[in-house]
């Protein structure tokens, strides 16, 4: 072919039924950990892109969109974060998004899969840019879970930066009302909550199981989504405070304002008036989500199948 | 396989680069007239759909979302149209929608693909619902651009519903300077002109391009979008008004009165707050937007490429 | 792409690991039986092929490699066949084939899906070039083994041209000993049976399985293949005579003057020179069929996992 | 998809029309050389495979198969062969077929790209089981067509393992009339020259057209193939001795015979009997070559288009 592209990768939401394809411009690196297969690629239009078990992660064209609109409303809402912990989030990226925050004092990031960190500490720096070695960063080697069943610690914000609850996969457990119990357990007073909650329309199951299993254990919950271009997809994000405050009523001018005071400068997505579009829903999707009634258990999770 | 499908639709942005796969289950018919390759196909997930040149054009899962979102904004911003023009439209969706309105006295619906026509009349009923036998309808197949050339009516409202402008394809010369300026001239004194006008970010160049080639012709343009599933992508719409007045102006509770006023029920993705969310752009389209100068004229169109 | 071509079939050996993958021009006719999916298309390089449930059956391009080897050397084996029995073979090729020998009186065709034979009357002309008509010709509409199991005839030859034994599917019981043995008993003294055997090397083990369960039945029983490009494989034949007789004793002159005596013309891949390809195996399979050692019983029949 | 394969590689015949899909179940090296693009591959079925610039050029499953029918009919057509010329074959494959034959005193291996030499030592041991480390050896890097220019050396036996005459590509002018009278030149008087020369159906005029062009500098051609399961095609190679000696008139016995005076043990694919088929052209095939006219020239090469 006279593009020169001779593989692909083929992300498919359901297996050879519907899915996204991506000519590959040549392998950057490839890794397989005790938990996943990690493919660092050149891709045209996407730029270097992060495989994890042959699903895009994260491209260098659009991460930006995918970690300013995960992180920013979360640390807006509670206003003055100073303790954070990440689930997940193996590229640094999320980390990179907390850090601009100087108010924050102290990030722990928990991911269970250390032979990743040190892949993405080495390979992923345009990424990360670095951030692992703030020294207000503490690393975890853990299960998730685990560490949020076992911790005594307080955070002002938890933010769930985790794959999709694949069936069989690691992350099931992480999507549950006992979970999400606990962290509000690890929560401080006006603590907030935020987890990517995966696509909408396309695994929408999911993503409203995930908010109303959070409705049972928070005061407040809001549903904010907004297009990844490489996930082709309009991507979900569920955010909960302890507080009963929405993010929701935030303004346009007071999260300018916001981001200005907290010097929070160079965001390319993120500001007020993209606040006040991702937290709008259309009335297809406002419909669907009130209707759900599905909660997701240790018992009874919600997942993906793998087809 | 075990999922039993073994033929795939690929549509590509960029050929063999980035696209976006689709089983199919079933074929339902297949027929070439004089202008493309039609395709009327079973799909998992999206149901019956129509491909055009191999390219999706509509799923009966989505297509709502598209019509509607190409529809309403334009009809309540005028207010009270009388006479409509659609340009393209060929499944008669489009159609249904401006119907929906009691004002609507004269609906002329110019495409160039009449056998194109009469395969859609027969075979995509569940698109325009028998929308071709309202008498205020009047089919005129033609060329849109010769069409709009030789007409001397005033509409109210032109709704351009074509292809995208593939290169060398039949649609390059209703998206330039000069079209524009036809159009202007065929509107009535407050009349609204809208468009749809491709994908954000995988063909934002030529989005970009008919925002500011309009702006070069009416005094008021906004660009505004939604996520449409089947095409995986966030699709834009631009719209214009000789009156000056501005689409994004209008508030969620006055579209809502206004909807109630022209008794327009059962819409699945558009109401007032749809509206608040769609004319909301994100910072990085937003100043991506605003720093564009290229304008397409006869000389020198916009196209997409076909690598 | 500039090709034009937007649809692909994929023809998995192995589900989403190893297959073919045919672009598609465009679909010329697509058919529901009661029993599989047809679709008539026309491919880039093969022109009109025929896939059965998403299978390449066959295609104008080479379809005379695949009947002429199946049909030629059972036919001069027998040497002097009046009755022959055709198992399958819906398109009508190996009955084009089976009439050119004016020795041949009857002909009876069995194939379970009579839509799919109304169908292949009408639209796969090109493959049966009218051979339906001939008044040789007897067709009966029923399951191949029951007719065995029932039928009181005896035939000079019997040609299996059957889909392969795919997991669950219909062909299943008309590769195993138990049928095996009906075939022998519907054989004349000196009849010949012949059965296509599938692909060497990707699915091989069906092939042996085949081959060797039929020695348990027959006195002489050899494999034979040839490339057949459609399938991207070197296609198998196993041929069994009642008599004892080997067909890769017949030599290259034989075959000639065989062939002439029949007033066979036109052949375009089959003549003595081809037959002493054909019947001679490479080291490799050669041995790995000496050594096999497994039979298909109706108990434990072989057939292709469907992944 | 439950076979946890994510990425695929496409080795189109014709761009976007014809190929063969080959899942991946992991990346083990990538390399970009001056020349080319490495890819070394885990597939399912085949085992680690050796891409360049996404062709499959050999996989461990059946390497054997092109290497020994690629090298013994050509050693044994001159039967004693003491100086062997080899152009390409970085794998070191046909080399270690050649160092079988302790006859064989000097090999000169000319290619083009030293760093791919360099990988393949180092991760192609599978392949060339050390045969770059025998004495006998000696390694030129250098462009064949430019080494065969320069070199006053004779050789017994000259084996062009070359990639295919790819349009633009580094081995067009490897195919012409011009360099097999170079070629002639530098063999021996009772020389023998082999070439592969690709895929019978799939690019037969290039193989046709080889064919042609050599028997207008050679007393005898001829074309053999065979199937190679990797390529999923019938392969091609085309053998001309100086001496008018034809490489068919050899019958199995006589290969045997040799391949035991030569202590040549262990071969999986080459035999007598082996022989006996691939020398054997199909009446499809044999007609179409008899036909054949073009030759290909310095001026008018050969090549396959990149499409």
């Amino acid at each position: 072919m006279s593009s020169g592209i001779r593989s692909w990768f083929i992300d498919w939401y359901y297996p050879s039924q519907v899915g996204c394809i991506y000519g590959v411009k040549h392998y950057i690196s490839s890794f397989k950990t005790k938990y996943q297969q990690i493919d660092l690629v050149e891709l045209p239009f996407f730029g270097k892109a992060l495989f994890i078990d042959g699903k895009l992660q994260s491209s260098l064209y659009d991460e930006y969109i995918y970690h300013e609109t995960l992180v920013h409303p979360a640390m807006l809402l509670h206003g003055n974060p100073s303790k954070v912990l990440i689930l997940g989030g193996g590229e640094g990226a999320t980390l990179r998004e907390v850090l601009r925050y100087d108010c924050v004092k102290h990030v722990v990031m928990v991911d269970i899969d250390g032979d990743f960190i040190e892949y993405s500490k080495r390979n992923l720096v345009e990424w990360h840019r670095g951030s692992f070695d703030d020294p207000r960063v503490e690393l975890v080697i853990a299960d998730g879970r685990k560490y949020i069943e076992e911790s005594k610690d307080a955070f002002d914000v938890i933010i769930a930066d985790l794959v999709d609850p694949l069936e069989g996969g690691p992350a099931v457990y992480l999507y549950t009302l006992e979970f999400y119990r606990l962290i509000y357990d690890r929560l401080s007073d006006n603590g907030v909550f935020v987890t990517q909650s995966g696509s909408l329309y396309f695994q929408e199951d999911v993503l409203r199981t995930i908010y109303k299993t959070l409705t049972q254990v928070f005061p407040a919950v809001e549903v904010y989504h907004t297009f990844v271009p490489a996930f082709f997809s309009e991507w979900s994000f569920t955010i909960a405070s302890k507080s009963g405050r929405r993010a929701s009523e935030m303004k346009a001018e007071y999260i300018d304002e916001m981001l200005a005071k907290h010097r929070i400068n160079g965001l390319k997505a993120y500001d007020g008036v993209t606040h006040s579009r991702i937290f709008v829903l259309t009335k297809d999707f406002r419909e669907r989500l009130a209707r759900h009634s599905r909660i997701a258990t240790d018992n009874e999770p919600i997942y993906i199948p793998l087809g």
